[in-house]
């Protein structure tokens, strides 16, 4: 047997196909955040979701190097306590996988199977990345940086060391940090211990995790995550646009109580007030509009106050009258943008940044 | 629509019928131990396998009361202060869910589609049950224990409150313990927060989380969870035995390098040193088996020296010259019970305590 057959190619889900083997044995080492841990402002540990490309890598804080190098003037090369002493700085954050929703389409692409909860939100401690490039002093011919992970492992046929590129300006602009704490805590194995990247707005997969490298390069990064994996495409060979930043969405706490497999809610008849989280990683979030007849009609939603974390999510309430019978709940969110969450947004080839409305069934006895 | 159609009745999949929307839901939302996390002695934050039948509830630790009440002379409640004054213990747990392996069973029992790694090590800390039943003093009549959670929802039509029973004497002599904190900080929110049971030995489902009550009765507990959910049954109207103590299991780490999809390996020829771990809830480990032919031929693994946690995982370890080709990695753990785990498990309508073989395909260049 051949690496190509060991590793095969990306491919849609035939009509009807249920989930595969190989979908499940992703499902089942990653996991979202149950959606009633939207209750929480931040995520607690164990409940931020999770993708790992490879496997998480065996890592140790004491002889662990960040080097930056490439197109600059001052190589750099960073322990722990020397990174510690370049600043410090916290900023709360709601990232998303770019595949959440992914497993919603039709026809469905083959991958990490995400519903709607690959999401959570963390207060990251680190330095500014800014601040580590000022410090290496970019030449004139930098054009792009590559951030490097200690995660290897294949993929579609391609061996790799995790890897993916940002614009100098991105780096810059973006208010990345590198990562050493997260929620007042060292980071946990699988968010990325000891180092990881934050790109606030982005989706996580630019969010670089065990993070070992830094290279400045003179021309675009055309690494397999940047060039080849996260496109918006419609064909396979399509050279697609890049999956960057993350597209509105909101999504409400399931009200009242599960069924253990089907996961529909049970709810006793009454005023009942949902509540949920909204974000958007182009712009703050200033509307939320709920619906509780399936999408016929919507409603405004109360917001919040908003905080200065404009890249976090913020909650909303809606005061429901809820009358006995089958109910179907749904929320969109619109950004400072002018970007409007979909009810069904266009499908793409990898699955990525499926922002479509959540639906809630519920029962009302 | 009714409670009917909103809570079904469990059902086996058809023939290569592949996972459906219901078994995805609960994958997204539960999740299993990454196989690298067995290199792990105790399983870090976020990595441990949960599994929550219906919401994570929202607690509080400060108005929490935890009562025993029922077949006993003095009846008690708990505040956390108080439940901290009764004593203090740390004890060492491997725990698993009784439906490892499920989703592996042909036909496969449509419920939480675990593959093989729900599983997780943990020092759990709190009181001994037992001296908790001692201060209330059981009476002659006391019959079985049952311990509620926080927990609501409704499971194949029934509606109810998370409920388990043990009988007096595996309430006693389990060594169980009420528990506030796991590996030194206070529960997670998913594990039990502020107050779970930890029954060593047994599959999950025992250890009742968000404990609020425990209450003696003077007869065999029926709840759902105890007599409809977790049996051993061959077809649907048997009454079935009970699911109790952790059948044997060993679990290589996978070596090498994974394909992100597959999750297939790839290994560089020469000397790998292969590790894992294996556990048992009715006695510790006293031999390890290692395959590197799909099951043709066996050698034993090297054991660790074993420890005081007679119910947490041991490791061992297994050199392995490998040379270039395909291969499937098995393994199989001996407990002093004489208790073997099977290369195939016997089939059962629920999926419980599937501890079929693990098989890892790898492929050495």
């Amino acid at each position: 047997m051949s690496v190509e057959q060991f590793s095969t190619k990306g491919r849609l889900a035939d009509v009807g196909e249920g989930i595969t083997g190989d979908e499940l044995q992703l499902a089942a080492r990653n996991h979202g955040m149950p959606l009633e841990a939207l209750r929480y402002d931040l995520t607690p540990p164990g409940l931020h979701y999770v993708l790992v490309h490879y496997d998480i890598p065996m890592t140790s804080a004491s002889n662990w190097r960040l080097t930056v190098d490439g197109c600059v003037e001052q190589p750099l090369s960073f322990g722990q306590t020397e990174l510690r002493a370049m600043g410090r700085q916290t900023v709360r954050v709601t990232l998303e996988c770019a595949g959440n929703g992914r497993a919603n389409l039709h026809p469905r692409p083959i991958s990490q199977p995400w519903l709607t909860e690959a999401v959570g939100t963390a207060e990251w401690t680190g330095v500014p990345l800014a601040d580590l490039l000022q410090a290496a002093v970019l030449r004139e011919d930098a054009v792009d940086v590559v951030f490097t992970g200690a995660d290897h492992g294949y993929e579609r046929g391609v061996e790799q060391d995790y890897q993916r590129g940002l614009s100098v300006a991105e780096a810059i602009d973006s208010g990345a940090l590198i990562a050493w704490e997260m929620n007042g805590h060292p980071l946990p194995p699988q968010h990325g211990y000891p180092l990881r990247l934050v790109v606030p707005g982005w989706y996580g997969m630019a969010s670089v995790k065990w993070l070992r490298s830094i290279e400045v390069i003179d021309h675009e990064f055309t690494g397999y995550q940047n060039a080849v994996a996260y496109r918006f495409r419609t064909e396979a060979h399509d050279a697609g646009e890049p999956v960057t930043r993350i597209e509105p969405r909101a999504l409400l706490i399931p009200p009242g109580s599960p069924d253990f497999m089907s996961r529909h809610r049970f709810v006793a008849a009454g005023t009942i007030t949902l509540r949920g989280r909204a974000w958007s990683g182009w712009a703050p979030i200033e509307r939320v509009e709920v619906s509780v007849d399936a999408g016929a009609t919507w409603q405004d939603a109360k917001l919040d106050a908003g905080s200065n974390d404009d890249l976090a999510w913020r909650s909303f309430e809606y005061d429901w009258d809820a009358g006995p019978g089958e109910h179907v709940l749904t929320v969109r969110a619109y950004d400072e943008s002018g970007r409007v969450q979909p009810v069904e947004a266009p499908w793409n080839r990898g699955g990525f940044a499926n922002n479509s409305a959540q639906r809630i069934t519920v029962l009302v006895q």
